[in-house]
């Protein structure tokens, strides 16, 4: 698992604000991996933030590792079962 | 990979039918394993899918394999680039 500092939260930005985060990461050296982490209605967007990474970006770039889960989020109304799916981009 | 009869494509329907789907394939004993197929919007209805059934129904499947991928779209204003998401679900 990578460390926190290698871990970008996709929300609901476009999906380029996501590319250029994951970029600016690659671009220190020491960096191996990135860790894309989204939930619900955001895992398309992290889906299609590895992909433009990968395919226009950093062709090197491998998704070593695809995780879903559910996290349960407290709201107002009540318990609230959402997915989850992590990306782990390995150079 | 698994024969096209075990595949399901996930589209803009609520998960629960998805899932009744997956439940329905497994109940056939030579069943080993089902595919969810999905692309755009509709992979986070895919990860629900598999999440809900894992969670709430068949509690010994695994997310066996996960993949991500770009399809080309020929549509009538050109390309257009869409993700697509594949889990592969195992007894």
């Amino acid at each position: 698992m990578s460390k926190d500092s290698n871990t970008i939260y996709v929300g609901t930005k476009p999906a380029m604000s996501y590319v250029l985060a994951v970029i600016t990461h690659f671009n220190s050296p020491e960096v191996k991996e990135v860790s894309l982490k989204a939930r619900g209605r955001a895992i398309t967007t992290a889906v299609d933030t590895a992909e433009i990474v990968r395919r226009k970006f950093l062709k090197n770039l491998k998704a070593d590792k695809i995780t879903i889960g559910t996290e349960e989020l407290n709201r107002e109304d009540g318990m609230k079962n959402v997915s989850t799916l992590e990306i782990l981009l390995k150079r």
